[in-house]
């Protein structure tokens, strides 16, 4: 069994995709970072999301950095409590999960099992780029022992979803995007894009899905609550989003990835309306060499099949 | 007849778009900015296909800005043989046409006729905007008299030509673009998206077109021959782009462009990666209140007949 | 005599340096440009301060861009009535003056008097560069046929005064400044830094110029009732600043510049903090050639003469 | 005896002022910040000037980050060996120190020996803040558990040193002194002007120096032989600078600051010409609140005697 670690801001399609991974993969440790809600919300979605997907697991969750990285002082971070509910959980305001997070750092986590695994430790990364971009900067010999990093971030040259340049885990630390993403490093970008594109569950697949009647399905209702409601406001888009559950599902199994190509990818940090848009060079006008395998399209049908399975499965 | 200015920076698609132009409208100057070529080669451009369309005609044409607003001491101003031949006309290198430009400036004449004629001349933007910026920012009390502009320029959400980022007219003067998209007149935008989605002639489009036999449709043939082979290579286009003719045909007869909307349009002239990007807020994330009609989708075959039939007619 | 164009957003001790201006040079017109108060009274302070000169002068003065290059649409420009008064003539609400400004443009009349007297006409720029910059980018030929711009604005590695990194004229529009100072016409730029060392008149000097008792001496003293108490909390300078003032002194008898240096000077328009800083670079880390004589030092005392022997003369 | 951890690039005036923390305060570690010459370089610099100071000391020496914070892919880290020798020691190439660096990270160390000893440990920091801002970062628990950390960098509205806007410290990596100056820790900084109004030692210093004839006096004029050539050639200084021993010597008694006041200080992180530049709001135009305390003069006779202090005693 494949070895990752899951680098998540856990609310809303993150703990989904926290299902998704640990469904697939041994997964090593759970590193959280800033992002869509409150930190200590997000530690605690974490671990109830373990406690989900089996009451008797015992993955470890690590807490890492809570705010992006040139987030300093007063500045305030911005949270989408509108998009995944107050508890980044659809308002569900679930009980605490028995188990506690770890001692240690994410980052300090992230350095050792590397080192000590060279070339075996996959990333699954579903948030702000902050943690990982940390690491590489505190011991960027890790660069060659990791084998590869599958990003949810950024969107190929189409409309973003915190702005209409940029997608959310790139915006929030753009600095951090910009470090991982010219690290060296293999990766492969699954953008905002091939989520509205390929990952929507609209009212028919919501209504086969309660129906499944597993423990994790319930969660998949509950947890999908408010953010119905925002993308249909916002967004236009009448079902429900699942741009982690989709990045973990690729990593799992590349075929779903029926389309990609690998292409120069840059961040926008110095920009007045672009911060954290994603260049995503097509027509290599910048003659700049590729550093990230871009996903252009995904089997949506084998997409849907491998969240339903996922979510058929019950817990133990 | 409606009475229009064309700004052009006339070379390629600008020729063909400037026979649709008198074809359609009455054209009470022709006002050149730098961009596609070198600028005096423009200028005889633009007098050579006056000529192509009607050798009795004699519009006017006026020498604008030469560069873009900042363009400073040595900076080297972009222009793109590479795309549209060493003339701009597909390498045909003319004769130069007996008609010579007028005296004056093009920011004077621009001037001079809105203030004149006050919401009777509307605009035709088919190059980068520092002519009608400049104009603008010398007399601003003519904002009020301009009824439209329908503006080539800028890209919507999609990819760039120039950079993968922006559009070549917005990315060569970014600042003129935020002068012009802000400053309060009505505006019609048709960006680079149209022109690859709707614009495209194939081989068989030319095949037709080469065979209408009139000095208009040899005269096509002349200046794609160049452009043909660029769209192959750099953007993975099987045939020619039209982004100036598409603009010209849609602002004469507006049934053309079946969808569009009002959105909140800005431009990028500060980023690293994306000057001159055009910021398009489709889903209204800014809540800044909408300034452009852009343009989302075109009857590719009444595009493709109204530049049929400003081919097939001959010159006189 | 020397022939010039004096460039002024008259308000507070532009119109002293108007009258040294008139005293010194045949001064062939007054172009405007917006900056220090709201433009129309602007306009009205450079007449009235024509006609305190001498009643019977008929200086033509020209209205030029209200605005600077990139200020669009709804962007307030920043005024500073708090610095010179609401009148920006000490609060002293004159009357307005018989004579009328021109017909035409600032911009149209800098091109067509230099284009009329090829290297005879030296400028005194004592406003935002934006009517300069805006006939630069309209006519560039205008650029080999003046011989001199002497220029107040910037400030040399010092303290500025409408924030701590820049002087009011470049922060107002930076990238006009940006544009004349690599227009590669020969310059002489005199600082803020000058103005704080060696221009300020204190009580005593007051004294001495109310008691001189002309037309002159009594509008300096109405003048400058607002910005010497503006001066005493803002800047901690015990007295009245005169930096268009000194600029004009300078350029009609160089002798007042005891130590200046030729030095690469740029203008930031990029930076968060750092709008319309002037980069003086003397240590040449930037490895660039100079393009400005920049003012090091000022003889005060000839400069005190020169403004008493100015205010001394009857004007008429 | 105050206790205090150092962070330095260790090289030139780093190690007189380290010999000086080394005198004054109970160095409880030294951490290495990529910064002036090559990073491991630097580390066997402190090795050898903690040798040089008491062969039989042993203060621990922790390697922190190499380059600045975003330092990314191939980017190339600016050194300048043209101001210290190839070795940063004057060309003097010293035989490595028996001493070896500890294992584990710089970070990890500040955290922890902050953590355990809560309003114990000030800071001394001589280099750019990179390892001060990712500690902060990685644990913002730290802020309210530092007292005081003294800063040598930026410059007070005059010239830099690497370019005309910037010093260089803050210019290496400028987002890390935005983060430790906005952090709310209370901080006295130094800045380049200091260094070179009171700082510099001239040939008469340098032969009183030479005089005294210890390990630590042979040991300066080795160090300096360089940087002497190097102020002449570029700074127009005539003698040697020591901005890192004149903070170190301001750290440990405050009375040589003569003057100093609180002011809001800001970095430039976004501009094109004024990376790293530090705004020191002394007008207060920004109407923020101060953030630091600014040393704006210095004793320079005190300040040479602590210096000549330090090099007289004999390293045991
Ligand atoms: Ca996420
Ligand atoms: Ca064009
Ligand atoms: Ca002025
Ligand atoms: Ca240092």
């Amino acid at each position: 069994m494949r070895r990752v670690i899951i680098d998540t801001d856990t609310a809303g399609d993150d703990t989904i995709a926290l299902l998704t991974a640990l469904y697939h993969f041994k997964v090593e440790g759970v590193t959280i970072t800033g992002g869509n809600v409150d930190f200590d919300q997000e530690v605690e979605n974490a671990l109830y999301t373990i406690q989900v997907f089996n009451p008797d697991y015992n993955v470890p969750v690590y807490k890492g950095h809570e705010r992006p990285i040139l987030s300093i002082g007063e500045t305030v971070h911005r949270t989408v409590e509108d998009v995944h509910g107050k508890d980044g959980m659809g308002d569900s305001f679930f009980e605490k999960a028995d188990q506690r997070p770890e001692d240690g750092h994410a980052v300090n986590f992230i350095i050792e099992k590397v080192k000590a695994n060279p070339g075996e430790i996959e990333f699954l990364a579903i948030a702000p780029l902050t943690n990982i971009a940390m690491a590489i900067k505190k011991d960027p010999t890790i660069v060659k022992d990791i084998p590869h990093i599958y990003i949810m971030g950024g969107t190929n040259n189409a409309l973003g979803n915190i702005t209409a340049a940029a997608e959310y885990n790139f915006w929030v630390d753009p600095e951090a995007a910009r470090i991982v993403l010219h690290a060296g490093i293999p990766i492969t970008m699954v953008g905002w894009d091939m989520c509205t594109d390929y990952s929507v569950m609209n009212d028919t697949d919501h209504q086969e899905i309660a129906a499944i009647g597993t423990a994790r399905s319930k969660f998949f209702m509950d947890i999908n609550r408010v953010v119905m409601k925002f993308n249909k406001e916002v967004h236009k888009i009448d079902g429900t989003t699942h741009p982690d559950t989709l990045l973990v599902a690729i990593a799992a199994n590349e075929e779903l990835m029926i389309a990609s190509n690998d292409y120069f990818v840059d961040i926008e940090t110095k920009g007045e309306l672009t911060r954290g848009y994603s260049l995503v060079d097509r027509n290599n006008r910048s003659e700049k060499s590729p550093n990230v395998r871009v996903c252009e399209g995904v089997d949506r049908e084998k997409f849907r099949n491998t969240l339903i399975k996922v979510l058929s499965t019950n817990s133990y």
